[in-house]
Parts: structure tokens; C-alpha cells; sequence
């Protein structure tokens, strides 16, 4: 079938190809620009920032349906055999992922507008961290999914442990700032909130690279770690 | 195209077609299953079944795994169009939306096991209400997308909101708890994961439904009801 394409044919098919891989490095730096922000109103207190940046999540779903939109168009018009193939139905879960991850970024500003309601809590310190190691997590899985870089998305997974800690350590620290001073109930448990979004972040990156893994690989890598639990 | 296949392989297709169907509605009901059996080992305190229902999460991601090879095998073999390609691409997203459900189960469990350490904390009642609630939206969203079923898939979508508003019920009536007996923090804490994690099933069954209606309407509903907020 491929070959009976003319020749301009397979150029455009190799345009849309490359169009589809740029979309998706889109959506992430926009989703990753979103993480950034509402951690700046979180840190900085600025209801504004984070009201903006819960507008701008609609800019994420409509690149969402684009894009799904474009490998729908791929599947039904190129009909890509092989190597094509897993990496239009894996960009066609890796939206999902990325949308999702916009969402927590609404969530993380609505507990800000909430918070900036009441006095400061503590300044916040793990919790930045946490952000720009989830961050890292999302740039990098997709990094590794336009290149497919099976060591890169390898690290990503790794990485994840590292969130899980940071969000625990959140949590213990939380639950004994709450014991002490029953009154910071409230705010403790939204900043609770913040981390638990922030490690679902984490999580959904870490799923995009054990979808490289295994669009790359074609072995079930995924799941593996969790099974060995 | 489609019309040059021979009789007997179009008869093939379509049991395949069907295969996918069956397989989705099997995984459907194992992860109904694992969200019903984490509740009951929460209220019954059985860490035995809660260890069990964590054993049997390989199950969902064995079928997650199948599911997914079934429907690329699907599009590179018989190159659908248009409402079959539909249907076999949000099958590619439906299972990752069930296996993540699957760990939101484990999770469950999980904290069942840490609570189960600690004497108990108050009898529940609105969680297995939300339970109730959750599964009978994975139920009712799986059985929209096999029958194309709009209608049921937006009642779905509405039923988000009730659970939403348990959860926050749910969030108000612990956070009043643990101002009053401090010492329960970390129990209480435990059950509000609980109640998200519940919350995080309803969601994905929201999920499932909105690409339900945007693979039958083929319009951008998904997403509209979020914007508007």
C-alpha cells in the first residue's frame, strides 16, 4: 500500500508526521508553563496569576482535540503501518496525559485562591521542589517520546521515586504542623492538596515514559514496577 | 478499499470488532470489582481482602496491555474508517482511564492496611455511598461507549457534580473532626485520600463519557463543561 503513493503523497504524510510531533512539544510547554505558574501564585500569593492561569487551561483542552483530531486523520488517511503506527496511538494517549496534568494545574490555583484567603501558613519550600522535579518529568518524557530515547524516559521513571518521598515527608510534616496548631487544619490540609496534585504530575509523566518504553521497545515494561510491589 | 476484502475476512473483522467490545466490558466489571472489594475491606476492615484486591491489580494491567495490542493490531490489519476508527481509538484511551482506575482500588487498599493499625475512627457512611455512586459510573460509561449511547453518557457527566459534592461533604465533616480530637489527624487524613481517590474514580468515568459523546457527535463537547466554570 505505501508504496503506491506519488511522491508528494509521502511528503505531506511526512510533513503531517512532523506537524504532529511539534503539536505535542507545544502542549507540553504550555502544560509545563502552567505547573510553573501556579506554583509562582502559590508562592507569591498572586490570586491574579493563578485566575489567569486557570483561563489559560482552556487553551490546553482545545490542543488536546487538535491533536487528536490530527492522528485520527493520520490513522484514517495514511493508514501508517509499524513504527508510525505506535507513535500515532501513543501521541494519541500522551493528550490525555498532558490535558490531565493542565487540570492539576487548575487545581493547584484553586487551592491557592482558597488559601489567599487566610494569613500565610509557612514558606514554602518542598513544595517548589517537588514542582520543578515534576516539571522536569513532563519535559523530559516527552522529550523522550519525539526522540525515542528509551534511557531518557528510563530516568523519568526513576525520578519518580524521588516525588513520592518529597510528597510523604510533605505529608508527615503536615500532619504534625496540624497536631501542634489545630487552628492551621484548613490551609495544612489544601497545601496536603498541592503536593498530592503535584505527585499525580509526577505520576502522569511517568506513565508517558513507560508508554515510550514500550512504543520503542514494543515489550510490556509498563506495569512492571507497579506489579512488583 | 474495505470492499476489496474477501467475505470471510470481513466476518473475521467483525468478531474481532466484537472481541474488543467484550474484552472492554470484561475489563469494566473486574475494575467495578476491585473498586467494590477495596470499600468492603475498608469497612470491614479485612486487610485480607485488601491484600487481595492489590494482588489482583496485575489482572487489569495484563488486560490494559492486551486491550491495547488488540486495537493497534486492529488498525494496522484492517485500516477502519470513519465510526469503527472512531470506536477502536477511544478504546486506546478508555483502558488507560480503567487501569488507572484500577490503582485508584490499590490505592484504597493501601490506606486500609495503614488504618488497620489504628483503632477505628467512626463508622462510614457517606464513603460507601460515594462508592456506590463511582462504580455505577464506570459501569454506565462503558455500556454508553458499547452502545453508543449519548443520552446515558451524559447522565454520567451530570452524576459527576453529586459526587463532587459528597467529597466536599466528606472533606468539611473530617477537617471539623480533626480540629476537635487533634489525635485523629492521621486517621482522618487517611480517609480524606480515600474520599479523592473516590472522587479521581468519578472522574475518570467522566472521562470515558465525554469521549463518549465526542466519538458518537463527533463535536467538541469534551471539555465544554470545564471552560464554562
Amino acid at each position: 500500500m505505501e508504496n503506491t503513493h506519488p511522491q508528494h503523497t509521502n511528503r505531506q504524510y511526512e510533513e503531517e508526521l512532523r506537524n504532529l510531533r511539534t503539536s505535542l512539544l507545544q502542549m507540553g510547554g504550555l502544560v509545563e508553563r502552567q505547573i510553573s505558574n501556579a506554583i509562582d501564585s502559590l508562592v507569591e500569593r498572586d490570586s491574579e496569576l493563578a485566575r489567569q492561569t486557570i483561563a489559560r487551561d482552556a487553551e490546553v483542552n482545545r490542543m488536546d482535540i487538535d491533536i487528536d483530531a490530527l492522528c485520527i486523520r493520520l490513522l484514517a488517511l495514511r493508514q501508517p503501518a509499524a513504527s508510525d503506527l505506535r507513535f500515532i496511538t501513543t501521541g494519541l494517549k500522551i493528550t490525555t496525559d498532558l490535558e490531565r496534568i493542565g487540570d492539576m494545574a487548575v487545581n493547584i490555583c484553586e487551592r491557592v485562591l482558597e488559601l489567599n484567603h487566610e494569613p500565610v501558613l509557612k514558606p514554602y519550600i518542598d513544595i517548589p521542589r517537588m514542582a520543578a522535579l515534576a516539571q522536569s518529568m513532563v519535559k523530559d518524557s516527552l522529550d523522550a517520546f519525539v526522540n525515542n530515547d528509551t534511557d531518557l524516559a528510563e530516568q523519568v521513571i526513576e525520578r519518580d521515586d524521588e516525588v513520592d518521598q518529597l510528597n510523604y515527608q510533605i505529608f508527615r510534616e503536615l500532619l504534625s504542623y496540624m497536631a501542634e496548631e489545630p487552628r492551621t487544619i484548613g490551609r495544612a490540609t489544601r497545601v496536603l492538596f498541592v503536593s498530592k496534585y503535584l505527585e499525580r504530575i509526577a505520576d502522569h509523566a511517568t506513565n508517558i515514559a513507560e508508554m515510550v518504553v514500550f512504543m520503542v521497545k514494543g515489550k510490556t515494561i509498563r506495569h512492571m514496577d507497579k506489579d512488583k510491589k
